[in-house]
């Protein structure tokens, strides 16, 4: 059961993935300041990709005893699978081996040659200060794992998902729809969540307050290990438990914080056995309290339940793809890590329904470059390689075009925003760790100074969804296929003596009706077998148990020509966690000017800058107002978002407020925009260099530019230079 | 209370001004379906406009008595409120001036030339079949008052929230937040919804059903007004009786009940006294258990609690206006009329801080004409009237330039959209029916088949809600002005003497301290008094009583220079409700060809539209898919959304289908397109006629036209009419 519920975990976009972090003491109830935890030394960023490029000979060496270990713990692991050895035999292999890669990851890591540091202390200032984003009723004390997006982290947002409309919804003529959040129990029941979607969690027996169970042997287990006297012996086996933590049972958990006598870490109190926590909310729908219902936990299931209606809008013809933007909400016992573990995140997510697995537009993409990782190679001890996704796909690493397909179309959406091309790569689920209802998944991670972070899933689901909807609710989720040529077949069914039924059952006479309808040929085969037999069947309602005669129901058997058949289609699900790619993003495109520390900007692709660009008088000089009104009054006519700043400062500092905030350009009104012919200066944020250039020039500029319609070599190419302002700024 | 409940719920968008209907019969807990209480006649849908422009001397006269009837009471209520009478004649005086009224408008309506008829039925049927939206979980039996937008509807509302976003946050330059839809209590405490947001309700003693109380007054009455027998005294007091349940207390509504002996009129069992049931809908945050939270039941308080963190970010600068789009919830006890009274629903508000009422753009918009509605008008029996937006605050009919030139920019923004100019009217509200919080408000209302519908609602809030805010967290919400000149003010503080404090009360220092440090000049004057007097005083702090005596605090006057002033802003608040002005939109065109019933389609902006075309090769034939497929690209490119439509059927019948979903232009590739110079017929959806253009010119065409930067009269004068398709292809 455990193990069910962290592989549901797993496989969902905001899981379990980052390194564990000792939860900070805290008051009962009352509430962490995100980014307290901060890190105040600079941490340094392996560039992965220039390591796998350039492999180093010196290093591979080091690598390769490290390497060889996880290779022979995943050949055990193999073995014992073809083996089909025990469960928990295998389930502890597994347990070792990725502790073995977890080693050799921290190995590459730790070796790869550095090109920058990052100071995420830094960055958390600059976001809280010119408020990207930053924690929700702070006013009212706060609540941990919710965050209020401000005017720039909201539009950066909005900008990130309207450029996934156009690479999704648009390009490939995806359906989206819309869909509630509230959902009744039984479509969550029917999709796993209300059993499975789970965390193990310990409650101080006398205060009440909750700790997820991981994070708190983790921790406990961590100071153990620090202590100056304790031994080496049980060091090495605390580092070993601490890496099998991950897949450890409810039982084993609760051994474990008995045999090192864990109390609660605030209050010394003892602590409850561990207790499954449902991760959804839990609300009532309705005045009357009966209706129990939840906040959606992922966007799919909206989707899944509208089958029926999106086939027939797509006329009934496969394949096509349903696309959902919208908010859930994981009620995590413990969130942290600023956007990368919340209650309430914003989620774009597709599911592809197909009946093979070949993809038309798959040859536009094949040439794609990109990072796999995958079970093999992480099985074997061998690094993630640069593959086209083409080659991937015919040497059978990726399982099909399809998924092929959506992953290179990932791939280039996450660059489009601007993630770097080097802290990217996709890591294939081994076996072990996928979800439940998944049969092959690979997720777009990216380098963060957290380690690699999950921020697209890209899975599998099979036909498990649609078939477990039919299940809870007898509609039939299924599209039909013509056959190539006309099929006999031989048609089982049940044939009920309505009249007689409804006569001795009375008001349960439709359930029974409707029970011989659904029963399948097994069944029917048994029905014939014991009325042959004892001229009578026991038949299993949802109304209970009914003693049906010869008299009453008979089995016919009869050939049908049949032109269609009936398939329930597979289902790829590229799944976008939004929070989590605009912190990497901003974590990626956070940069400092050379020789000054403190001016920091981040340098976000015009795409999806939160603005386009700063009109900026160069003083408060009245005779620039009706320059700076008309300009903004063209930005707003052709659609490029803007911002006025005319407050005081000099022309640089405010250059490096628009700077902060992510601003691509600036555009100066001076002394010479006022004489004819009027020309202003337009400066690009990362170059800082400048052009000069018609008033009457810029919107389309700025906005050709936002658009990627035209590069800044080609304005620099177009218009002059310009190089005085930004001292003279500096002086005026 | 429930007076205020009501009064707090009416000034939202989604309030119940919508006409009370009964709620159907329906089994406990089972799921009406939405539309089921379908309107089979056409309705008459009158212009009120046109009534108003050309008013008809004949139907004046009728009229004239009813006009004199409001007046009378109007200046009734206007006399009693002048003489302080009891807030009990005060209410039922208006009470009786609301039934005088709906009586009058009742009667505008009917008597007003209609000019087109509209057919629900057949309109929610097209809504249904083409996948707009449908109830919300359908295949398990579905959940009343949740809606799924299929792809038309959701690209229907995503483009109206973008262009929203382009006549709001980028026109005016708004901070656009995103803030945290789960809250916490004391959040809604402080801004009245935990005490006020509730409605009346009552309970079948044994099934526990639940009614919403005022419906179910209302559907018993009519039935016994109904009946044969009942005498014409009673029906005329039961007449009265309906028109003023809407102002009507619990223990009024409750001796109605026990008067008429009302029981469920499904069990028929006994009922509940009325019942205050809270709209929110509640959760728990976090696993403990303890931290209460709730839905947020409107966008706004997001807004609120982040002042301080915008004011900043505006560099501490007013006025500025804050907005946020998102999901609100109320768990509404008996949801109807599709759209109209939701559980979940999008909102796009502002808030606009300002500690000036005048408005720099003003002048931009005073010359819109806009059909108002005042509260002066209402009360004295005179129409609503169409006036200029300057007139109207020249003549205080609105109350100030910034609320005047919100309503334009809403009436502005509802034309765009599509809202028919002729069903559109500005409605004030009347002293008593103002939110708590509102010191004005005026509702865009749209005229539908439900009657006029609250579609926006435009309030004043005042301080209201910063100054709640401020009070339940003791963070100062309010922003700094500077004096025009600087100012003398004396100071008085209390001086504690913290050593002796800390010493004396140890942990309860601190409170005390804090305590000092807040109280207001009359509570200082008064510990001066006690202090002279009586060399103590009591203080009283979160932590109970303390008695401090004049060696641990004094007062202290003293003069100081001040520059600035502290002032919490007025707040002007728009608030959009998206659901209810799409299907008002939806009913405003939806259209029919004329002399064919059964061709219906909708008549939507090019702007909003689901799609901006659809590209249907003239046949299946091979040859023209190349073309197709080129022309989809380019389209793609261009941003065009579009479908590709490539089904059987004849090209009339898929025009018929483009023209269901409201997609604007159509593209028909055919065999004169595969010939060079290769070209198309492009058809426009209203008026259907065709022009012949170059295949390479479409989509930048159709990407201006959906811009509205050229008209089709424009493409009409540029290309070749073309005339024979639309018969050739039905005779392919």
């Amino acid at each position: 059961m455990r193990n069910l519920s962290s592989l549901f975990h797993k496989c969902s976009v905001l899981s379990k993935l980052l390194p564990v972090v000792v939860t900070p003491r805290r008051l009962p109830h009352q509430l962490q300041q995100w980014g307290s935890n901060k890190i105040h030394r600079k941490i340094k960023i392996p560039n992965p990709l220039r390591e796998i490029i350039m492999a180093d000979p010196k290093i591979e060496e080091i690598l390769a005893p490290l390497r060889a270990s996880v290779k022979e713990q995943g050949d055990l692991v193999r073995k014992l699978k073809e083996e089909k050895a025990p469960e928990i035999d295998v389930k502890k292999a597994v347990a070792e081996l990725k502790a073995r890669k977890k080693v050799l990851e921290d190995k590459e890591l730790a070796l790869a040659p550095t090109e920058e540091s990052f100071d995420r202390a830094k960055m958390e200032d600059l976001i809280k200060r010119r408020f990207f984003y930053d924690q929700s009723f702070a006013i009212y004390g706060g609540i941990t794992g919710q965050f209020d997006f401000g005017p720039m982290g909201c539009a950066l947002k909005s900008n990130m998902i309207q450029l996934w409309r156009k690479y999704f919804i648009l390009h490939e003529q995806m359906l989206e729809v819309d869909c509630s959040i509230l959902t009744p129990e039984p479509v969550l029941k029917a999709s796993g969540h209300v059993e499975r979607f789970a965390d193990l969690m310990t409650k101080d027996v006398k205060s009440g307050e909750c700790f997820r169970l991981d994070h708190l042997i983790k921790a406990h287990l961590e100071k153990i290990k620090s202590e100056k006297n304790t031994k080496p012996e049980l060091k090495a086996e605390i580092e070993d438990i601490l890496v099998k933590l991950d897949g450890m049972t409810a039982d084993e958990m609760a051994a474990l914080m008995k045999r090192f006598e864990m109390k609660s870490p605030i209050s010394g109190n003892e602590l409850t056995p561990p207790i499954e926590f449902n991760l959804m909310f839990n609300t009532q729908i309705g005045p009357s309290g009966l209706i129990k219902g939840f906040l959606r936990p992922e966007t799919a299931q909206g989707i899944f339940v509208n089958f029926k209606r999106l086939l027939e809008f797509n006329q009934g013809r496969l394949p096509f793809a349903a696309a959902q933007i919208g908010n859930s909400f994981r009620n995590e016992i413990s969130p942290r890590s600023g956007l990368l573990r919340v209650r309430e995140f914003t989620m774009c997510e597709i599911e592809h329904f197909c009946d093979s697995k070949d993809h038309p537009k798959f040859e536009a993409v094949k040439d794609t470059k990109m990072l796999l990782y995958s079970a093999d190679n992480q099985e074997q001890g061998r690094p993630a390689e640069i593959v086209t996704i083409g080659e991937a796909v015919a040497r059978g690493m990726v399982n099909n075009e399809t998924l092929g397909y959506f992953m290179a179309r990932i791939h280039l959406y996450l660059l489009a925003v601007g993630i770097d091309a080097n802290k990217l790569r996709f890591r294939q689920h081994m076996g072990n760790e996928m979800a439940h209802y998944a049969c092959d998944c690979w997720d777009a991670e990216c380098l963060s100074s957290y380690g690699w972070i999950e921020c697209v899933g890209c899975a599998d689901r099979s036909a498990y969804d649609l078939t477990q909807h039919t299940k809870a609710t007898g509609v039939r989720l299924a599209a039909e296929k013509k056959l190539p040529a006309p099929k006999q077949i031989v048609v089982v069914e049940a044939v009920a003596n309505k009249a007689a039924i409804g006569k001795a059952f009375k008001k349960d006479a439709k359930v029974i009706n409707d029970t011989l309808t659904a029963m399948d040929n097994a069944s029917l085969d048994q029905l014939q077998k014991e009325l042959n037999a004892e001229g009578a069947y026991n038949l299993i309602t949802p109304n209970g148990e009914f003693k049906l005669t010869a008299d009453l129901v008979s089995v016919k058997k009869s050939e049908k020509t049949i032109h269609v058949e009936e398939i329930i289609p597979s289902v790829i699900e590229p799944s976008f966690g939004v929070g989590r790619i605009l912190y990497c993003l901003l974590e990626h495109n956070f940069k400092m000017r050379e020789g000054d520390e403190q001016r920091t900007y981040f340098s976000l692709p015009a795409t999806v800058a939160p603005m386009k660009c700063a009109v900026l008088p160069l003083s408060g000089n009245a005779e620039f107002q009706p320059f700076v009104r008309e300009l903004s009054q063209e930005l707003i006519s052709a659609d490029v978002s803007h911002k006025v700043d005319d407050s005081s400062g000099s022309i640089g500092r405010r250059y490096a407020r628009t700077d902060e905030l992510g601003v691509p350009y600036a555009i100066t009104v001076d002394f010479d925009t006022t004489k004819e012919p009027h020309t202003v200066t337009l400066r690009e944020r990362d170059s800082m260099s400048q052009v000069r250039l018609p008033l009457a020039d810029v919107p389309n500029v700025v906005r050709d530019l936002s658009n990627s319609k035209i590069s800044w070599a080609h304005v620099e190419g177009k218009y002059p230079k310009f190089e005085q302002q930004e001292t003279k700024g500096a002086a005026a």
